[in-house]
């Protein structure tokens, strides 16, 4: 029996990793869980799960919740109460699923603790990747990927070490606007944007997709998590998204890891691993369609994606100035106040005026971050 | 340095081991080498790769050699010669490129010398594989898979137990014929058969691959190799033959291996297991054609499939018989002497005709052979 803690519980990551526990009742365990503020949906899982401990994020909320509650639970608040669920030993492993850079710290906390982490948070390795896997190698901390694509990169990679890799292969399925020409991008709506042809995913991630900035982002991701260059790693465009991604091997040998596209089982095989667990998840039906395409991706139709090939050769603070800046902009088409053509111009803007960093340490980071989020607004018109 | 001995090195498999031999002068030494009838090409590979011993099938062609070589070389000769080189101790690794049944003496030669073992021969599977896999397992032989399938259940396995397989999936380019509609079958040549799509490899082998039957050994040797059921199998036509087979665990997550059609890759892998040396070998341009396709095999159309999956089920003496048959019925098809519709219809017919014996023990198979082969005989009209 497994204990487990989900920091971003209410999330659709955190509520996927939930499905898994309840699917393996005998295998798994809620020590804690937190969320930032859907309250209603913790009591429902507190009454479920049954954790030691949960987490909300302002005080007045978690105060009353404690009255509701009585004894049987702890309840904590704030960024204290994530970095002592992050840390604690009442679990073995941390699923982090808070998105954006509020993972920083607890993800630190966890990996100082040497735990398990099943880490779906894109923006704390994007920000600060060297440093978290250096430390995590000092405290023998495990990070598995919970994205898809980097579980699929870790899957193929298998018991091979890094030194046989010639390439990965990170597949795109394309997203949302992949037939859409060009010319008519200035056109394109948020209602056409949020209609994803193969995953069901959160809004800003949806737009990431159209954009392809999410590719980038994971490109970074893939150069931590596997100590890899960026000219090792080839975006392919695959739209019917059952190949997660492939992993080339100096013998002229590729690996790559299929499934549904399905989150459980990705978050499952971070829960399981080194063991895999049946599950009733459905196997892929390979002859319907029958079909499966690859092709380039085109850098001119999504400028995101290069710009993140630029931040990943340059590294420094740029990464976390690109991801920051990317933030602000999706908000603002979310909210329709910029174009969807804006977003890639503006981070690039942004991009240009950054005074690059390198290495770039825990606070430079932090400080790059803050300071793109307002050069984007600025440049946005929106202060 | 491994020390390797090469049983059948004149084949296209022989040839190819020791180009993966050359390649890498610092990891491998030919111990030893036999061939059947080819003396000139031994010659050669005497002269290149000074094996300790060799050996030729025949007494007086082997007495010939030896006066020619000098004592640098000891010359042995038939069926005592293999047994010697398959069993001493001058070779940590036997790759088994002989074909046919004349492979099981030798091979049981290898397993009980706690050899590795890189098999490329399937008869010797389906006639024994139940035994040959038991005593593997007894004498602690390792036997890794050449064929480019087998070779890709096994990496797409990786260190994962048998327990957490669902399914294998056999991937099949569809052979010569899978455009030509069963209308036109009567009508085969064997010019049009001997033409295949993907592989360059023998004659008897690639009108195995036109009937199918080739899948269906295939299909035998896989569950034996892996310790499957025929119904955890499932044949899939995937004709751009980039994907070699597949594994789906059991928590739905398909593992597949992809390469080049080049034999010299699954060769160099169970030469240098568990590791991965850096060859020139090319990867896969993914972008070109860029698409695959996957389809149901038809089995009105292969019948061969059907008969496969019939004595997998059946198994004893009837995979050894229905391979037997079906050598026969190849043979007089490359020389002429029947029509291509007619190898199914003799095999099928032999194999009714058959008693079966379960368990097969290593006699009854070899009987069964023998017979199968002249029941074939007297079902072309050709005894």
């Amino acid at each position: 029996m497994k204990n487990i803690a989900i920091l971003g519980s209410s999330g659709s990551i955190g509520r996927s990793a939930l499905e898994v526990v309840r699917a393996f009742p005998g295998k798994f365990r809620v020590a804690a869980l937190s969320v930032n503020s859907d309250i209603s949906a913790l009591k429902k899982q507190i009454k479920e799960f049954r954790p030691g401990k949960v987490c909300v994020a302002d005080p007045r909320a978690a105060f009353k919740l404690k009255n509701e509650l009585g004894s049987k639970t702890r309840v904590l608040c704030g960024k204290e109460g994530l970095m002592e669920i992050a840390g604690d030993g009442g679990s073995r492993l941390v699923v982090m699923a808070i998105t954006g850079s509020a993972a920083l710290d607890p993800l630190l906390g966890a990996i100082k603790s040497s735990k398990e982490i099943a880490l779906a948070n894109k923006e704390a390795l994007v920000m600060a990747g060297d440093l978290l896997m250096r430390l995590a190698k000092k405290y023998r901390a495990q990070i598995r990927p919970v994205d898809s694509e980097q579980s699929a990169i870790w899957q193929s990679l298998g018991s091979q070490s890094r030194s046989a890799l010639r390439r990965v292969y990170l597949t795109a399925s394309g997203g949302p606007l992949r037939e859409v020409p060009r010319s008519r991008f200035k056109d394109v709506t948020l209602e056409k944007v949020l209609r994803h042809p193969r995953w069901k995913m959160g809004r800003k991630i949806t737009v990431d997709s159209a954009t392809l900035m999410n590719k980038g982002l994971e490109l970074l991701e893939a150069m931590f998590l596997f100590g890899l260059k960026p000219d090792e790693i080839k975006v392919l465009v695959h739209p019917e998204a059952l190949i997660h991604s492939m992993v080339e091997f100096s013998d002229g040998v590729v690996m790559a890891q299929l499934s549904v596209a399905d989150m459980r089982i990705p978050i499952q095989y971070a829960l399981s691993y080194p063991e895999r667990f049946p599950n009733k998840l459905a196997g892929i039906n390979f002859c319907n369609p029958g079909k499966m395409h690859f092709l380039e991706p085109d850098l001119d139709k999504f400028p995101s994606l290069r710009l993140a090939y630029y931040a990943a050769r340059e590294l420094g603070t740029l990464p976390a100035v690109m991801n920051a800046a990317n933030e602000i902009c999706v908000d603002l088409f979310l909210n329709k106040k910029i174009e969807f053509l804006e977003i890639p111009e503006i981070v690039e803007k942004v991009m240009r005026r950054h005074k690059n960093v390198r290495p770039a340490g825990l606070s430079s980071a932090i400080c790059a971050d803050a300071w793109a989020r307002e050069e984007a607004l600025a440049a946005a018109g929106r202060i």
